[in-house]
């Protein structure tokens, strides 16, 4: 037996974020981050009708794949206010710079965030504010994750802040509040959760209890998502997708993700390419390339999903990116030259991610992932 | 939608105890809470050997259902002890008892432990100390509960404390420590096992988290319980009785228990019935009782774990019981006349774990459940 370890101490509320908001009394300012576009659909205004009851609240906005300097223009704003709780309504990229700011406020000293994430024991005993996660995708898991990405468009490059202070301590799940999501960011955090799912599957740090989250929420995915293609108005496939990412950022909160994560963020860096579709257009051949020196848990994967072999699997998944028009979004994005997106091969093997794929991958075999992975989708 | 919650804020370790207790240094004391039973199998030795180097030790002993009189003697030899961590090692009952002194060593004022567990204010107002919990029983889930259970025997009650401050902040399981156990006491933490897995099922406060722990822990148990009665010293039969314990305790720590339990305690408070026995006999009974009128999840249950029929499942449970011997455990505690047994039934449905469970049960149901189930074991 190996070792493992679980741990999920963010608490799981699944209702209506209302009934949940107007329990909150603050000694303190409360610290609301979201974004432009709910501040223009009325959803910040009913925030304060509800909170503003008790409380002083501040509000700040986030931006997609929150960026180092913009992250550091935030904390000098905030800095020294005496904040009780950060409430995130948003996407992950709204809860990540929840998290950020949840450390980083308080910090004595006058802080260059870029040193902080390699100190990361400065990271790890600081007191954080307390944060009340309310996602409006379901996707991201970063709900339940002690994650939080962060960007350096100069440097082209990505970076995982990782530490249990970052843990949410509160999330809220309304899968009432992803009804009105956009079908394009719909299919890609959807496609994010399907990810996780695998991820954590085809992962050296799987557990048995990661493994049972996983499982049920790739069960899901697959069942929902072209649900939600057809209509996205359903509120039953939004509440299980709800729930299925959920569980899949339960799971990779305990093992990381793998390799189709390190092999996505060049291309998000580079191309723009969204997160969502960047680490699932490689999953059919991820299984398959995994499979061929796993332990036979994704053989058990498909049998107990019901497809009966791993090829089978395989072949669905590419169906569902298909019938979810994600060559679409692959050619919006990415050049439609493949050599400019092979030459990005050498960068995708981070180790902080690579190294827990269940099956080492070298340049070759990533430039073959890659090159299969956009010719099944009819890339070119 | 109904509103759901989960909650597991203990952080799980499936490790060496050995390994982990090495890194702790404390400032102050720890409590080691066990039971005599381990000081003369030499395990407390070899905690002090190794807890020791680094620190000062308290150790107790606890007692087998920890009463109220005996705790509070523990509490005021313990009181203004300056105590960082308690270690609790053993089955429910040291990790309960480990439980009640993590809130009540710190009382300020001197404390009547009957009149706290009614006023339930102070207990989660508290700030106990970090309990480290370490189960040699493969049962109880214990060591991720919020609940410990107090008994007094005077009065003849059985009294559950629930707060979020009781959870253990750590658990290390070692599956090591569980193989030496009797077998008797393996087999009846095991169905204490079985039966919160279908007790959080049959539950109102069921979700999809907690049925998707509590069916896991079912097949484990279902396939392991039988192995081990054959072979106690089956390595990996004990391993996955651990980890089924742990997913039923994390599914009942957010369902709480329900019919099952609530019809036991009445048994073991009179008669001494080994909990698991009293509140695992019933369950092939209560399955039938429940599927007759509830949402169609103990079907789906059924033919998931692949018996077809909620019919079949329980003549499977049937089966198991009589083939795990319990017949022999009902007749050494309860009285050869069975009116004595029914004479209870008044006092088996405690409205806190009764009306948890889907199906009202009326005095007369809780008769004829009690009636069948020992007449399907073959009682007389």
């Amino acid at each position: 037996m190996h070792n493992w370890y679980f741990n999920c101490s963010t608490k799981l509320n699944f209702c209506r974020w209302q009934s949940y908001l107007q329990e909150i009394k603050t000694t303190s300012n409360i610290l609301l981050i979201s974004t432009k576009g709910f501040q223009k659909r009325g959803l910040i205004q009913e925030f304060i009708n509800i909170l503003g009851k008790n409380n002083n609240i501040i509000i700040k906005m986030a931006e997609e794949n929150p960026e180092i300097s913009k992250l550091n223009e935030l904390i000098e704003e905030l800095k020294g206010a005496s904040i009780e709780y950060i409430i995130a309504l948003g996407g992950g990229s709204v809860i990540d710079t929840a998290k950020v700011l949840s450390i980083f406020i308080q910090q004595e000293c006058k802080i260059n965030i870029y040193d902080n994430l390699i100190n990361k024991a400065k990271i790890n005993n600081n007191n954080p504010i307390k944060i009340i996660a309310i996602p409006t995708t379901a996707g991201s898991g970063s709900e339940v994750t002690q994650f939080a990405t962060v960007w350096d468009k100069e440097r082209l490059e990505k970076h995982s802040i990782s530490s249990d202070s970052l843990r949410p301590k509160v999330s809220i799940l309304d899968y009432k509040l992803t009804i009105g999501l956009p079908i394009d960011i719909t299919i890609s955090s959807g496609l994010d959760a399907l990810s996780h799912g695998f991820e954590s599957i085809w992962n050296k740090n799987a557990n048995p209890i990661t493994i049972l989250l996983a499982k049920n929420a790739i069960k899901i995915a697959l069942d929902q998502l072209p649900e939600l293609a057809k209509d996205p108005s359903n509120e039953k496939a939004r509440e299980l997708m709800q729930q299925s990412s959920c569980m899949s950022g339960m799971a990779i909160s305990n093992t990381k993700t793998a390799l189709a994560h390190s092999m996505s963020y060049p291309l998000t860096t580079k191309f723009d390419l969204p997160h969502g579709i960047a680490c699932s257009f490689t999953l059919g051949e991820l299984l398959i390339f995994n499979s061929q020196l796993d332990d036979g848990r994704l053989l058990q994967l498909a049998n107990e999903l019901g497809f009966g072999s791993v090829e089978k699997l395989s072949s669905h998944i590419y169906n569902l990116l298909i019938e979810l028009n994600i060559r679409r979004r692959l050619k919006e994005f990415l050049p439609s030259d493949q050599r400019e997106i092979l030459s990005l091969s050498s960068q995708m093997s981070h180790p902080e991610r690579a190294l827990n794929n269940i099956r080492k991958a070298h340049t070759k075999d990533i430039e073959f992932l890659i090159k299969n992975s956009l010719n099944k989708i009819d890339f070119n």
